[in-house]
């Protein structure tokens, strides 16, 4: 059976192209994007397993981080369209998830009324768990959730730091972010009020398994059942009982195979490791096809 | 066997009447030193099974976010001989832990190399995450770490909010502070400069078993190795599953039976919740003994 990498990451060329012309300290801002196998399908290749299969989000690279409006929306419209290429000319690839412009909102609904719907590749929207250094819950970004729900059309949430901090680190940081998102989402209640949505955390979910008791007793029932309502990747590089826990806390159906490549493990990522940690979970063998395959597949239905 | 609850708090009664004429708004600005559980022994005793001893310290209320440095000095020598003689006078209490004035070091090692140097009653001091709103791992802290390495006495720490966030909350932040407080403690080397420091983290070690493989493959081998050194308590509010992770990670020994009482659930604390989740535990019988008694031996040794 294939097994689909939920959040695997490129780089597609030509938006990076244009991006480096707009910042000429691009790399040294983020060097993350030395990583080469971000930018090189045949290295992709090389570093997968014959069973294994990607859905590919762009890096952590926004458009409107650097540029106004009018260029963010161009540059993710033409980034979208090369991620679709990406998909129908790479059999490894099997689908691909939009980027929107969060600078200006109502073009990003634009992007999710025509590109997203329009076409079979994209089959979600990458957000990011701030935006111009703003929540993602901000009020102001609502009508994207308002839109996404409506249309049954799924958010992969990704990290970032919040900029306004002096003491963030690679290593726990992200994940902290990652949970003041889902709070967020969970309190100003989008889940009771947009019950189609459907969001797709990274990092299993971030605090929420080892904390479950916490919300239990800290947060009122509803808000305890809404946080359930997430879905989550496998990204932990390894940790085979942590992600016992999380399908614990989330259930097996909304857990998904997920491994952050090529980040993590060099050279290609840690998608072996990952794959090993699942194989060991002590779960039925329906169970980890739900999480290698059969989840998406009801996502998107 | 008697259970003994390493992470039990008070609030001292005399200690509580002087803080309160030194800020008329103290209860509003500290809304959970409304619990009268913290000032009550009766209580106390009529929520313990009668199994389960307290290593008692106090609430979350320290005297230098108050006062100058001699008058929190005076505070913390008075309540230091105040929890002695709880301990003394009560035989659910066990032992306690000491309150060091985090505005005069000077002042803090004193009461360190006298009160709970001569006292058996003190087995350590509690330390917070932040004090005066620095890191505890500010350079200025540094030598009480080295004295408590010195003497072998083993630090309790406890999570506070970082005020400067305005993003703060009880569910998740705390267990972000704590976590942060490990990753200096590891970063500035205090394990590898100070191989006696033993330090006792509230909230299973917070995100570091869930995290375990992010510590590994984000930070160095002896920085990996070093977090496990820390010893945690089991305060979960339950989750055999989360304390199995733990566990896991810091292995039998460095995991101790603590609960945050009364605090977590209503009226008494998760004592009763976390005992039976810890007796649910996939573990053997002798390790939950070292859990529940024989690591707080050990440590003292």
């Amino acid at each position: 059976m294939t097994k689909i990498d939920v959040f695997a990451h490129v780089l597609p060329v030509n938006f990076y192209n244009r991006m480096q012309k707009f910042d000429n300290n691009l790399l040294a801002k983020n060097p993350y994007l030395h990583n080469d196998v971000l930018t090189n399908i045949e290295k992709i290749k090389a570093g997968l397993a014959s069973d294994v299969k990607q859905v590919i989000s762009n890096v952590n690279l926004n458009p409107e981080d650097y540029v106004d409006d009018k260029t963010s929306v161009e540059l993710c419209r033409h980034a979208n369209e090369e991620l679709i290429s990406m998909v129908k000319d790479n059999d490894i690839f099997v689908s691909a998830v939009a980027m929107l412009p969060m600078n200006s909102v109502s073009e990003a609904i634009k992007i999710i009324n025509e590109q997203v719907v329009r076409n079979d590749e994209l089959i979600g929207v990458q957000l990011f768990t701030r935006a111009l250094n703003k929540p993602i819950t901000s009020d102001e970004y609502e009508p994207i959730f308002a839109k996404l729900n409506e249309l049954n059309i799924p958010i992969w949430l990704h990290p970032v730091f919040d900029e306004s901090r002096n003491d963030n680190n690679i290593t726990f940081s992200w994940e902290y972010e990652l949970t003041q998102a889902m709070y967020n989402i969970v309190k100003k209640g989008y889940f009771q009020k947009y019950p189609d949505l459907k969001v797709i955390v990274h990092h299993a979910g971030a605090m929420i398994p080892f904390f479950s008791q916490r919300i239990k007793y800290t947060m009122s029932e509803t808000e305890y059942k809404d946080f359930k309502k997430f879905y989550v990747d496998t990204a932990l590089l390894g940790n085979s009982k942590a992600l016992e826990l999380t399908v614990d806390f989330f259930g097996a159906s909304h857990v998904l195979f997920g491994t952050d490549a090529p980040f993590g493990i060099p050279p290609y990522g840690a998608t072996d490791e990952i794959v090993s940690a699942i194989d060991k979970m002590n779960i039925s063998a329906d169970q980890k096809n739900m999480i290698y395959t059969n989840n998406l597949k009801n996502i998107l239905k």
